[in-house]
This record gives structure tokens, sequence and C-alpha cells, in this order.
């Protein structure tokens, strides 16, 4: 039931891109916490220690993940955003590059994290936050998705990680 | 014991800014749900009918707090970030101005809206956040913050909106 609160948005955030918005299925007191359970149960809690989600719709899914899974939750950034000692790794856009960033005491050593974002494309993202983790002395349990868009081959990216994901175009 | 999982980083973002880090609270399996707990006991849920957080560190409290009390979430989002109709706030930065966005269907005419931030320091952010939830037609039912800033006064500039906050220093 959770496609049915995921709207498509044609032309954002430019022409020709059918942009997937989440919004409605936050909003919804039904759909929303459905969706924290069906992720929750996509990997068993035993496998992971601390929820990791990535700025800004990764902390939308992360942070009630942590909370429904009894998980601390660690932040991935942007630039500049994090106000204590941190690592960045960089990744490519289409034009140029981005970077994310870590607190570098936001994993314990040898940590099982479990890695969240709204959507998997093309993986850049998620493939940067894997390496983060690992920089900071983590190992990655998984990656997971509300939303995969195939056609973008995000999960060939990301390669021995396993990858998980609800809803797949 | 939310405040021992809160720490001080001096000089950030800028030189004689003294900074309240959350990320040890979110970090902790147990302060953390501790947190949304207290969050969820400072007003009554049948007070209100959605939660709307603010882009990005209020996504890190909203989301679970909706969670938690069974509510469905709005993001309020920095410009250009939501893909639908959206309205837009200003606010007066120190130096400059910055601006805020909700979608138009984001909230149902009259429903009572309970706004989240981390943080209420002077409270620009979060006045443009309550006039964009009434924008929209809704109504705003309170406000509420892990963190206040006494010295700052933004309880002031937020007039007669209910405040609500765990942390006060």
């Amino acid at each position: 039931m959770i496609e049915r609160f995921i709207r498509d948005v044609p032309d954002f955030p430019k022409p020709g891109i059918l942009f997937k918005d989440i919004t409605p299925l936050l909003q919804s007191a039904e759909a929303f916490p459905e969706c924290i359970d069906q992720l929750a149960a996509l990997i068993p809690a035993s496998s992971y220690d601390v929820v990791c989600g990535i700025e800004s719709r990764g902390f939308l899914f992360g942070a009630p993940l942590a909370l429904r899974t009894g998980k601390g939750f660690v932040p991935i950034r942007k630039p500049g955003k994090l106000p204590y000692k941190s690592v960045s790794q960089s990744y490519d856009l289409e034009y140029g590059k981005d970077r994310i960033e870590i607190h570098v005491d936001a994993v314990s050593h040898g940590q099982r994290v479990l890695l969240v974002d709204d959507v998997l494309a093309t993986g850049g993202t998620m493939d940067a936050a894997v390496k983060l983790v690992r920089q900071v002395g983590g190992r990655v349990a998984a990656t997971c998705f509300v939303i995969e868009l195939l056609f973008l081959n995000g999960r060939k990216r990301l390669g021995d990680v396993p990858v998980h994901s609800l809803v797949k175009y």
C-alpha cells in the first residue's frame, strides 16, 4: 500500500525528470508507520547496531526507523553542518561534485551500521556514505531505501554491500 | 538525563558561538527514545492532528515524534526542495534573509499542527514556520523544541503561540 502514497511530479527538479514525491506518504498517519514497519522488516534488527541516515530525506525515514528498532541514530550531513571533528567524502553529480560528512566519533570501531536513504538512484551518494562509515571504523551491515529506481542501476554501483528497498520502479 | 547527551562545541559555526550539539543524543539508543517520549509528554496528543518539522534537524525529532504519537508528518523545507506546489515565507538572518517552504496541500483546512525544531534561538525560523502553516489553512496547536536558548528571547518573538522545550540554557 506504500506505493499509493508516492506521488509522481513531472519535470522536477528539471524538465524530463519524473520525481517520486514521498510527502503524501509521510503525511499519512497510516502509511508512514506502515512504511517504517516494512523497512524494519527488511533486515533483522540483530544484524546492525546503529542506524545512519543521509541528509535530508534520509533523516525522515532513518530516525523513525532507529526509534522503531531501539537503535541509536547517526546523521550523515552536507558539508559544514556537523559541529564536531568530521571526515568527508566527495561524489560525482551530473555536473560537478558534492560532498557529505560524518563525525569522527559517530560510530564505534567495528560497530555494524544500517545506512538509510529515501531513494536509490545512481548510488553515488550511498557509495560515498558507505566509504564514510568505513573511514570512521564502522562496518556496513546493509543499506535500505524506500524507493529504488531500477533503470539507474544504483545496486550495481554499491557492489557487495547488501541493498534492500521497498518500492521498485 | 537528556542534557548529559548534549555536547558543547565552542566556536561553531563561527568564533564566539557555543554550539549545542545534539548528535550524541541521537546516537544513544537510550537517550534518543527518552527524548522523543519527553517531547510527546509535553503536549497532549489529542490537541494536534499532525506533526510538522523544519529542515533539517527538525526532521530528526519531528518524524520520530509523529511515529511515536500516531500522527502524520509534514516537512517544511529550504527553498527549491519541495517538488509540488508550495508557498514560502522569508525571515531575517544576522546578515541577509533566508526562506522556507511548505506544500500547499500539506495541511487540511483547520487541521491542528504541532511544529517541531531542535533549537529555539531567536525564533525567526519558527515564526516563519507558524506563518507558513496558517498560509496553507492550518492552525498552530503549539511549537516544541529539544533546546531553548533563553538569552535569545525566541519565546517572545513567537507571541501567543504556545512554546514547549525540554532543555533550557
